[in-house]
């Protein structure tokens, strides 16, 4: 996809909503576990009952590959039905994949032209050529991790070296990749206080914001510090739109939390006089 | 697996060979590419004629992934069969994850209860929380990378911080989280300069060794660097052995490569006293 045609997407829908697809069988509702493809079932119900409001979709990798060869068969019935039925949205693989080139090839290989996904998010800790091998695909994208939501991402990104932090080396030498116009980063809505910083090193690469919602993050604030003259940002939800009901109306409660969250963000983008 | 079962198994088959499985269907022999589950019989066809000179297997699951639900189920098959035929072979998958806490959970189910792997590489980058949920499996081993064998490991595991590398406090604080006796570190033997300072914080860890034969790391100079009282290495060779031959004899040739390394290390352990 087009960053072009994201960003119209997100003019279009006054969104920039990115739903996280997690899905767990120990959470989802009763009824559904007596699916044939559970995993099907539940995430293509929430993809449907939410587009409206969103334009991309972020698949949690580990949440398929749990489940083992079944798991990865939903993923793919659910990508290949992404692709043919809104092939407007932008999928994400939210994978962390990062390996030695030759591997990185493979993985590149399985989640842009089998899969079929956008993007995928990879992980920087071996460096260069370990992330090139996701840059040589025309409008596909790797998402490096640079700072992310979690607790942990004091311990490594955040120390110092020279003078930066080590995330922001990551996003300094990042630029010098070949294919670097590929390149995304994902950054969390809890580490908001740092988004200024980042903004001045790239302000013009998307951003995808975890960590709003459970995680804690405030959207209007992400929003603020990270948004760009193209918007730039895709705030991601994931827990408090797909668990919002274990009933058999989930898919409408998670419908409607994605409201919400599109409500939110149709103020924002007119308050930045964008729409 | 327990530890003193993989060092019982080192001393008696005088050998820490790991045999890395990353099977290329453009690599493979012709003949085999007719087999009905290619990836299976290529890789078990490698497995039984290195066995004799090797006590670890390690599972380059970009390789398997690469081939979506197929490869998947390869992998399961294959994981299966060793663990059955093979209960003393300590496995590995290579699949360097690493996710919020959340997620990596579903990783850890994945590869030790659901595939039955005795231990996973993962990926530091995103701190303890990425990392814990791995490691409070009884017998079941989180291997991090700290320093790996590619060029890129100069980008951000080599720079400086605060007197140290990054890898270096990659591998000094995860000594602190809970669980960090089940922690094994991925060293390459590129960097083979650098394992005497790394003996110097982790003396009784095992290290899982790349990047000797094909990436130019040396054997000898890593076991004498790297081995401590209990040898607490396994060096990894992948490509030299799996396609030492394309033709009908792969699978010999390939036991020929391991048992000549095999020899190389009963050498060094006879060497050092060991055996």
């Amino acid at each position: 996809m087009k960053l072009s045609s994201l960003i119209e997407q997100i003019k279009l829908k006054k969104s920039y909503l990115c739903v996280g697809i997690d899905p767990d069988l120990d959470k989802i509702p009763e009824h559904v576990k007596n699916e044939k493809d559970p995993l099907y079932f539940f995430s293509k119900s929430i993809i449907d009952s939410t587009v409206e409001f969103s334009v991309a979709l972020k698949f949690n990798i580990a949440f398929f590959e749990a489940y083992g060869v079944k798991g990865i068969s939903s993923l793919e019935r659910l990508i290949k039905y992404v692709n043919n039925k809104y092939p407007n949205v932008f999928t994400i693989a939210d994978a962390k994949r990062g390996d030695i080139g030759n591997s990185s090839s493979r993985y590149a290989k399985a989640y842009f032209e089998n899969f079929g996904f956008d993007s995928i998010t990879v992980s920087p800790y071996m460096g260069k050529d370990s992330i090139e091998p996701f840059l040589n695909f025309k409008d596909r994208y790797a998402i490096i991790l640079a700072l992310t939501s979690n607790p942990g991402s004091e311990d490594f990104q955040l120390i110092p070296s020279k003078g930066k932090k080590v995330y922001q080396r990551v996003i300094i030498e990042s630029r010098k990749w070949k294919g670097s116009e590929n390149i995304m980063y994902v950054v969390g809505a809890t580490n908001a206080i740092h988004f200024s910083g980042i903004r001045e090193i790239i302000p013009d690469s998307f951003l995808l914001i975890p960590g709003v919602g459970k995680q804690g993050g405030s959207l209007k604030e992400v929003s603020f510090f990270g948004m760009n003259k193209n918007i730039g940002i895709l705030v991601n939800s994931s827990r408090s739109i797909i668990y919002a009901s274990k009933n058999e109306d989930f898919a409408d409660k998670a419908g409607f939390e994605a409201s919400k969250l599109q409500g939110e963000m149709e103020l924002i983008l007119k308050e930045k006089k964008i729409i």
